[in-house]
């Protein structure tokens, strides 16, 4: 389990702009599942706006589009077989957060669960539907962010198709070439 | 320059599914441009969709509005200044080919041109501006790819916020857990 704390729902675009691997979980009446998404990206700051292609094929797509709404959960590299394990398997079948040992956290705000052993999770509720039915595209507000204090940065997982990960490497500054840093 | 070749539409998601800064070019016109992006997504495998945060701040959002076409470039850690100088200046103000010393390379099938020292390049046409007014969200169709042949995972910069970039690290196959690999 890794202890989260508050965190500004404005700043999850620096979890989430290098674009990691994320793990949805989602809850409907008494059903619970988890999917693995690599397909996001943030659309705003203010408010908090993460746009996440679901597509209908994945168990979760109903339940998120009944409930509207969902958590973003950041796993690093101690998940590295659970993430392609949730990938590759169904919540129609299996109860994932039994069947991988993970820990169902309650959320503040909304009535999905957060995984206990990510490094941030990001309480998500749908706020746009306008691209659902296209494109199975969902904008989601995150409207409660918890993140782990440290490591400040740390190792996400990448994925490239092919069922191979990049791995996050070093970080670098270039601050000093920022005239607006943002 | 980079030496690129032909590559598959419909695979470009094994490099902009990891999530790197992109530079986005684009003509109108006699006007070019281009600008650093990292809000972007994958939204289909073919046709081969990518949607794309531009914020109407940028000199480039117009051009492209107009034009209706860009290519999205891949740089590498090799052009990690020139990267950041570009997200920090204005195409209102400067010739960003010029002052950067990038090369405008001819493209295929639109307008806009190629930046020679990236590593990829593709060619879009917007394909549904249904989100533009709402949240400057363009879906762009990949109409043509190409990609250096080596190496096969270049080193790309993902961006974090407050001028900090995380370098793509190793990488590592899960292709054992995989039942269906896409």
């Amino acid at each position: 389990m890794v202890k989260k704390h508050d965190f500004a729902v404005d700043q999850v675009r620096r979890f989430l702009e290098p674009g990691p691997v994320v793990l949805v979980s989602c809850r409907h009446g008494e059903q619970t599942d988890i999917m693995t998404m690599g397909w996001h990206t943030v659309m705003e700051f203010s408010p908090s706006l993460v746009g996440c292609v679901i597509a209908s094929a994945n168990h979760s797509h109903e339940l998120i589009r009944q409930s509207r709404e969902c958590v973003i959960n950041l796993p690093t590299t101690r998940l590295t077989d659970v993430v392609a394990k949730i990938g590759n398997s169904s919540g129609a079948e299996i109860d994932k957060f039994l069947e991988f040992g993970l820990t169902a956290e309650r959320a503040h705000v909304v009535g999905a669960p957060m995984i206990g052993e990510c490094h941030a999770s990001f309480e998500c509720r749908l706020y746009d539907d306008a691209l659902v039915e296209r494109y199975d595209f969902f904008i989601f507000e995150v409207v409660k962010a918890h993140v782990a204090r440290s490591p400040r940065h740390p190792q996400t997982l990448h994925y490239t198709g092919d069922g191979v990960f990049m791995l996050a490497g070093k970080t670098i500054s270039r601050k000093a070439l920022f005239t607006k840093v943002s």
